[in-house]
Parts: structure tokens; sequence; C-alpha cells
């Protein structure tokens, strides 16, 4: 048996990580500011810890365009290196250094911020330049500089060179394929979106300001302008601060600088800040979301050491919260995995619990603390509530104390509350409790105000999650069941053991049904006789609750067999009407038709069903009647 | 100054490689069984050749999972290696011996299918493996089989194996975080995705087959079952065959393969094949398509050698073409790059440029050869076509030939028809042909009914994007321009030189506008008077045209100012009709107002602007009058 050691070769390997370490080859710059701010990070440490009397001052990391000389220039004041560092760093493909601070300097450093990791960042400047320089002088003053050179083969030249200012300058001779790097704006857009909110100043041109007037300026005074550096970035962004520091309007104003474009306001904000089992810094935010639960996701980044990352957080934030907005910052989040093995990760399930549960704590508080505000916003927070107890079973346990039923009155119930409040009048006479409810004020208002005219309550429900909500609201409560104003006569919706008398005979009944059927088409309405109250509807069109329910259900993805069923519904009339009365006294058939199609034309009107050609004849008609 | 190379060593690479090197981890089946492929591939092409003598026969790479002993293997019946090229392939990490073939085997193997290239895909087994086995027996039978183990350290063993037949036996022992690789239903699950048109037969399992009973059988014969090999792929898809060769029913069987959960069959397909100046092959269906625009993305799935990649095609297809389904296979477009780089590549821009005209001429085609057909088929391909002609300009040229304009009573005319068909009675007064369109004909059924009266044709434009493509359309057409029918009386949509006489007098028009101003509420309706036939509507709620425009054309993604301007609508009343003659004449205040209010509540009705308690109201207003 023969052993040994595998082996990989510079000429193998080099052009593969130009080609293929990263998918997108404008991480370049990402990469090449994180060793800079490494190499920042670095040098402060050591006059931290005393290790080193040189003055550490206000460093920047300066990024300069040479468009004609095809070059970008990224300059730091950081530790800087020794041509033996260069040596030992940068020759060797894969040797990180910043693990290797971090080894040597343990506990001390362990907050120290340092981001590097796998030591193959700089190599990516190889996928956008053929040829690349170092030139750095390390923070050691009795060290000479050193100018490393390297076009892209493995070969590269090391010698001395007259730099004296401390810290390391990369020079990328841009190729003739990614150009756009040379462009100012395409700079700017990379900084703004990877190193916005790294920790050491980032320098990119410089910028005009205007000097506030003396209050002593003269009325004609001119106000004068000074230019100053253009600084990309806030090296303290809000979520590496503590809670405590901070005020409402620092979680406003850090709001829009994550969202420039943005002019509503968030609701509110819920502050991340865990450091056992795993580090997770971030704050989350409650924008105001509509009844669209498709327009809103991809809104989260997150970052790993204040360096963006990405703005897809599937898998590590619970779905129903991807809807939210803001940041999260943790070194604990593997990337580069698989989304199977994320979400099998131990770590990214402690996350996501731990999210879910802050965000249901922070609902809680609002309940508690501000309930009134808590209303006024509960329109636009509530898909996301209702959408986490769907899917969320711990959610939806902690979400019943403070989830709110509003009516079509604008009243706002908890669950308990609203229990309380309708169980004498709606509850029928085998015990269950019907809560009625409307999904649009507009469309079902006749059927709402029969409801209100008994004295019940009917909720507004009109997320598009609601059937879905409501199935398992009345698989988890005892003795209740949803019922919408529109599924049948209220009466039969909530039934009482009082029967209301009919004025018809059994026998009249029977000719009336008689001559409705000859009128009313029989495949799409079951009539159905209804001893009503005189002043209710003469007509009326109902749509039984559980077919209707489950084709809503299917149409927002619940799947079943009820979406190819037809639309079905019933013609209600009511006996003790006065006009159903004249129908069934009316001698001449033609008339009695009129009068049949007229009550039913309105009864489909007031739900939605009269349109297209038979509205036009019905407008006519109607026209000729009030002539 | 000195110079040197830059290395890379094994133990820092390694470990990087396992971890970074794929985004996704379940790669590793796909990548291994390339190689499989590859071996397989080689040997048929020595045996093409003459080089060796040996039975190429009908290998087959076959998968086995051993979930108690936590292994997979992958055996192929390929080429096979030595020990020694074992040394030289596996231990050189990113040697690529598939690279190293097709320099020796050249023009002879340019089409031999070899996948390989990078030389890093069997690394990718250490993504999920602890160990990995090789056992390989050359095809060349002198040669004695070979054993490599490797427990993803840098250290290997090479001994001697025992294997005779011929090929490579891949043994993964699948890692602890990784046990999802060792079920049936995974596995399966992934060689559906990645292998499923790969060219070497790829046996999983087996199953049963019922054979079919012989002619001669008795009654009550038994159908006989028996054990075959369950072939997960099919090895000669059809986009690798020549259209010639090919069938309107293969080209839906091929359908039934890519997407079997569909039930419904593609409208009609365009075979793409072109090898110079880039080489691509693949099928594109186009499937029946709604109104809707979103919903249909990310069908197309993109191969390179029958190897599955992706099924995100941004960037190569053009964008209004990703509606579409199917395959398209080429080497020639680049991976693992930023999409501003693909939208910059000469190669890749071609690409999109060609598919667009092959696409443009099929659909021409199709239009010259069964126009009937295409007609048929128009409502569920117009989307793409429209948009297209919005996106692509060269598309819009071709188009123009075959776009179809839809009228409400169901004809199709080509724009040239179109214009044929309308320029007499059509133009207006200062020579302007106004094309006059609903976008749904159910609820503007009564301004249609209008039009159509005055003989005029109504075109059906009911797609989102219509308000975009009539204003382009607008732009590129000489003295046209489009009106909905809603957005005026039809006598002012297109105004011709003759005037309708008034049967009121001015006083009289002076003292109906004060009057009905008194009762229409002018915050959002406009009174106007019209002289009309006196047969038309009394009252009639009209939208002008631009605002209307504008606001649809900023909900769909338009951009401009208008969408925050308050609905206006003009209600427009014939003064020539009976019912506004009664009006001027009725004495009583409450007796006229309740005429007005009543006809402007029909008028609304006909623009579905009647709602809630508003209609509540007027529907038992209605019940009281016809009692």
């Amino acid at each position: 048996m023969a052993t040994g050691n595998i082996n990989v070769s510079v000429e193998n390997i080099f052009p593969l990580i130009k080609k293929f370490l990263y998918s997108d080859h404008e991480i370049f710059l990402r990469e090449i500011i994180s060793n800079a701010t490494d190499a920042t990070l670095k040098l402060k440490h050591l006059t931290t810890i005393g290790e080193t009397s040189v003055e550490y001052g206000n460093p920047v990391i300066e990024i300069k365009v040479d468009k004609e000389g095809k070059k970008l220039h990224i300059i730091d004041q950081g530790i800087g290196m020794s041509a033996d560092e260069i040596e030992k760093y940068i020759n060797q493909v894969a040797f990180s250094g910043a693990e290797e601070f971090l080894e040597k300097y343990k506990d001390s450093a362990k907050d120290s911020g340092i981001i590097g990791h796998f030591g193959l960042g700089f190599y990516s400047a190889f996928m956008v330049a053929e040829k690349v320089e170092i030139i750095s002088k390390s923070y050691n003053e009795d060290i000479p500089a050193a100018h490393w050179t390297c076009d892209g083969s493995p070969q590269f030249t090391l010698e001395a060179h007259d730099k004296t200012e401390r810290g390391t300058e990369i020079i990328l001779h841009i190729a003739e394929d990614s150009t756009e790097f040379l462009e100012d704006s395409r700079i700017n857009e990379l900084l703004v979106k990877y190193n916005k909110f790294m920790p050491v100043a980032i320098k990119f041109g410089t910028k005009e300001e205007t000097l506030p007037l003396p209050e002593d300026a003269a009325e004609d005074a001119k106000a004068e302008t000074i230019t100053v550096d253009n600084i990309i970035n806030n090296p303290n962004p809000a979520w590496t601060k503590q809670p405590a520091d901070l005020e409402d309007e620092d979680y406003k104003k850090f709001y829009r600088e994550l969202y420039p474009a943005q002019f509503e306001e968030p609701l509110f904000n819920i502050h991340l800040n865990v450091d056992y089992p795993f580090n997770l810094t971030g704050i989350l935010y409650f924008p105001k979301l509509g009844n669209d639960m498709n327009m809103q996701k991809d809104r989260i980044q997150l970052y790993q050491n204040q360096v963006y990352v990405t703005d897809n957080v599937e898998g590590i934030v619970p779905e129903f919260l991807t809807m939210l907005k803001g940041v999260i910052d943790s070194p604990d989040i593997p990337l580069n995995v698989s989304r199977s093995y994320l979400q099998a990760d131990g770590n990214v399930k402690k996350i996501a619990s731990y999210i879910t549960r802050k965000v249901a704590d922070k609902l809680s508080s609002l309940f508690k603390n501000n309930r009134e505000d808590f209303e006024a916003k509960w329109n636009d927070i509530k898909i996301v509530i209702e959408y986490g107890m769907l899917s969320e079973d711990k959610f939806f346990e902690k979400a019943d104390k403070f989830v709110l039923y509003p009516t079509v009155d604008g009243k706002y119930y908890t669950y308990e509350e609203l229990n309380e409040k309708i169980k004498d009048a709606q509850t029928d006479k085998d015990g269950k409790t019907i809560i009625l409810y409307a999904s649009n004020k507009d469309q079902q208002h006749s059927y709402i105000e029969a409801a209100k005219d008994k004295g019940y309550e009917v909720l507004l429900l009109d997320s598009p999650i609601v059937p879905h909500l409501i199935q398992k609201l009345e698989s988890s409560k005892e003795n209740i069941s949803f019922a919408r104003v529109d599924a049948d006569h209220i009466d039969n919706l909530i039934k009482k053991d009082e029967e209301q008398i009919s004025k018809l005979s059994d026998e009249e009944k029977e000719t009336l049904k008689t001559t409705l059927t000859e009128v009313v088409p029989a495949d799409k309405y079951t009539v159905q006789l209804e001893a009503m109250d005189s002043n209710a509807s003469p007509f009326m069109i109902t749509q039984p609750e559980f077919m209707r329910r489950m084709k809503e259900m299917q149409q927002s993805g619940g799947g079943g067999m009820f979406g190819n069923f037809p639309e079905m519904y019933n013609l209600i009339v009511n006996t003790n009407h006065e006009l159903v009365g004249q129908i069934l006294s009316t001698k001449t058939k033609k008339k009695q038709e009129r009068l049949i199609k007229q009550s039913l034309d309105l009864a489909r009107l007031s739900q939605n069903l009269l349109t297209g050609e038979e509205l036009t004849q019905f407008i006519k008609r109607s026209y000729e009647m009030i002539k």
C-alpha cells in the first residue's frame, strides 16, 4: 500500500480562482476593502493593547479611480506589510492572515471586528484586473516598504519601494472586459451596496459643503462652500449600538440610511441583540404593508461583521418575517451552503426561533403599552401576523393574546373580548357561537346591514389568507364557527329557536315556488322560500360558506378539488314581503314575469352578479320605468 | 528585484474546496456522474476511432444507496484508470483529464460530448462525504485494478484491488451532516433534476414492468410482471436531434418529459439549432399564457452538454421570452459570471438576438400558414408578443406583419387590415383615424353597443400592458389615435362635421344645467350637455382617455405623476332624450331631484361606480318603485 499527499499546482488552481471562485465579479472591491479594514483594525488592536506606540489617529481607506491610466487604487493607513509578510500572506494562496492574527491574540482580539477568514479575497482582484500591484509600508518604522507585482500568472516580482506613509496601497490594472469598474458611478454603486456600514471610514473623492453663516453675518453675506472628503460609509450603524443608547429618532434615521428612496416611515422596530448560543445583532422594521403578500420580500439585508452579504435571507429568517425590512448581522450564519443544509443547521434554526420570539414579544408589548396606537397600525401589520399564525405554531399561541379582530364599524377586539361580546347574542340553538364576518364593506353592504339590524357584530376580515386562518381558528378554538354575512339569510346563519310566521299558506308557497322556478334559471340559483321580517329584502342572493371558502383557499394556494366546481348561489325569497305577495297575486303572466325579473336583477346587483348585456338591459328597463 | 512563484498549499486550499467551491452541496452527484459519463464517452471514442478493440456494448452508470453502511456508490463501465492515472488525474487537484483528452484527440473528439472542464468536480464529493474510495479497472486488460482512499485530509492511500470488470466505482462515505443523501427519494430527486437527459444510461434500482399478454392468451390468463433496471434518464432528448427527424408528436412527448406535472399541451414549439458563431441547441415552447405576466417565469432550463445547470436564464434569453418554457443547451454560455458581465458579453448578446429572430420567424410562419389556427391561439400568446413589441425594437418591426387586433365580436385584424376596414368610417373631421377599443366586454357593454350602433369596429385589448403598447403604436404610426369606448360620448370620440340639433333651446339648456349641478356632486362629475340621438342613453358617465391611460400606465410600472390624481368623470346628459325633457318640465323640486338621482345612479351602475350604501339605497328605492 502506498500513501501520499494530494497536491495542487498553482498553475491549475490560479485560473480557477479567477474564473470560478465567486459567481459575482463585482465583489472584488468588497474583498479588497475588507482586507484594508482588517489591516486598519489590526493596528487599532495593537495600539489598544499597548503593543505599539504609533499614533492610530483617524485612519481612512481611500478609493481612487484613474480612468485614463485604467487603474483603481485602494489605499489604507493600517498595519502594513514587510516584504517577508507579503511573501507569507500574499504569495501563499488561501493562507489567512486574519485567522493567524486572531489565533495569536486570541481573547483580546475576539471583539476586534476582524473580517478575513479564508485568505482568498485578495485573489478575487484578478477577476477584473490583468495586473495587480501592492505597495506596502509596515507600521514598524524600521522596516522598509515593499512593492509586489503580478500579472495574473503565478509569477510575481517583489522589490523595495520608497513609500513612507504607513499602510498598503493596492493598484488594480483593470482588464479590457471589466472597464465598467473604471466608472465613478459604478464604483459608487458598489461602495454603497457592500461597504456602507463598514467599521473604518471610506473616502471616495470629495464633495462641496456649505458652511453655516455665523450668527452675526451681514444680511447680504454669502454662505461659504468648502471642499471636504466624501466619506461613503457610516462606521457605527445603529445595529452595532446598545438599544439603551438609541432613541426612537435614531432608529428612524437609520431606516432612512438603509432605504434612502423610501418616503414612508416604518411603523416600529425590533432591536435584535444576542451573543449566546450564537452571535447576532440587527434591527428589523415593520413597514406599512398592504394586503399584497408578494411585493414586499427581500428587503432584509444580511451582513457579517458590517460587510454586506446578501438581501436573500430565505432559510434564515422565518418566511412570514421576510416581509419586514432591516438588517441582520451575524458571523455565525454559514454562507455558501445549500438551502436544505441551512434548514437543517441547528444554529440557523435557533436564530429563526429567536427572531420569531423577539417579534412576538415586541408585538405583545406594543399591544399592552399603547393599545390605541396598536389598533391604528393593525391594518398595516396584520398580514405578517396572520401569516405567522398560519405558519408557526409557537407564534400562533403567542399571538392569541394580541391579535385583533376589527369590525366593520372600526372597533377592534381580541379574541377573548370578541367572544365575551358576542356569545350571548350570537350563540345558536345548538350552543355554537357564530362569528360573522365580511370581506368587503362595500360589496357586502346590504348583508352587513341585515346582520347589524339584528344587533350582531360583523368583523371585517379582508386579507387574502383569511380563509386559511379561520379554518385554523375553527379547529383550535372550541364551539365556534365563522360565517360570511352573505353565506345565507341572517336568521339561518345564526339559528335561534323562535320561528317566523309566514304570511303565506303552504298552498300559496307551493304556487309561488312554481311561479318563481319558471322564471329564475335553475342552473344558477336554487330558490329557497323563507318567512322573514316584512322589512327585510324581498329577494336576496347568498353563497354557501363551505364551498366558497374552499374555492378561496384553493385560489390562495390551499389545494383541494373545489376550484373547478361551478359557482352556486341560493335565491332567498322573503314570503312576508309586500312585493312577494304582489307577485303571487298578479294575474297576467307577463307582468308577473317582469316583476320577478326586475327583483332578481336587483338582488343580483347587490351581489355584483349583474354585468354586461344584462346590466345594459336592466338599466334601459329602469329608465323606461321612471319615465 | 526578486521574482518568485505564488504557491498554494493543499492544506490551505483543500478545506476551501470543501466549504466554498460550490454554493449548493447537492451538485456533488451531478459532478461525479459527469465524470462517469466522460469515462464512458472516452471509451466510446477510442472504440470509434479503432484505438481499442474492446466491446463498447451498452454501458450503464449505476447509482446504489447503502443506507445501513452509510455509503453511496457510483459505478461506471467506462475507460477506467490505472494506479498511475489516478496519481495523475485525482491526486492533482484541478488537473483536468477531460481537457487533456480533448487536446490529445483534437478534431476527432470535438463532438464526443465530453463534459469535464476544470478537473474540480471530483473533489465536490468531500462536501458530503467524510471518506471517498475509488476502485478502478482500466479498459486495458493488462493493467491491474487500483484502490484509492482519502478521508478528506490531503493524505491518500493507493493499493492494488481485485476488481475485474472494466470501469470505475466511486464510494462516498456520507458524512453525519449530509445523511439526506442516503435517502432514495432525495437521490431520485437529484437524478431527475440534474441528470435526466445525460447521454449515458443511468440506473437507479429496479422496477416492475407488466408484460403484454400474448394474443392467443386464455381469458383468465394473468399478465406477467418482470423486474427491469430503472433507467432514470433519456440519453437522446429531442433537442439533440435534427428538426427534420422529429414529428409534432415527438415535440409534445418531449414537453411531457420536461414537465410531467403539466396537464396542458404547449401551443407550438421553436427548435433552436445553430453552430456558428456560437453553439446552441434547444426547444422553446409557447405555453398557454393568461394575462398574468408574473406567474410564468423561470421555466426554461439551461443545460451544458446535456447536464442541467439552472432554470434562471435571465440575461441569456430576452426578458419577454422568459415566459416561455423549454430547454437551451450551449457550451458557449459563460457561467459563474456577474449579470452585468453577461449582458455585456458579445456571444450572449448574439444568442439573445438569435433567439428573438427565431421566435419572430416562427410566429410569422404560423400566421402565414394557418391563420385560423393562429387566431385561435392569439389570446394565449399575445402577452409575449405585446411585451416583445414594447421591449425589443427589432421584434416590434417584425411583429407588425403578424400581430393581431381582435374585436369584441371575435374578428381578428392585422394592423393593415384594420386600418383598411375602419379608415372611411372612423376618420374624424381632422383626418385622424380613431381606433376604438374596450378593455372589458362586460363592464363597458353599453358603451360598446353605442359605438357598434354607429357602425364602428371596437377592439378588445385587455392585457395589462396595453396602455404602454398603444402609446408606442400612436408614436410609430401616422395619423392614428386610440380611444377607449367609455372615454367620451361616441360622437365626441370620432368628431364628424354634422351637428346634432338640440331639442332644447339655449335658455332651457341653461336651466337644465343649473338644476343638474344642484343635485350632481361637482367634486366627482363634470356635467356636460350634449344633443344626441333621442334613443341614446339619457345619462352617461365617461372618463377622459389621457388621464385614465396615464394612471393605468403608472399602475403597471410606467412612472409619471398621474397616479395620485383623483379619478375624474364627466356626466354627459342627452338633451334630446325624453326623460331629460321630463326632468326639465317637472315642477316639484323633490320629484325632480329624485328623477336626477335615480338617473345618475343608473349611469353610475353602467360604469361600476355604484357600491356599498349607495347601492343598497338604490336597490331599496327600486323595490319601492316597482311595487
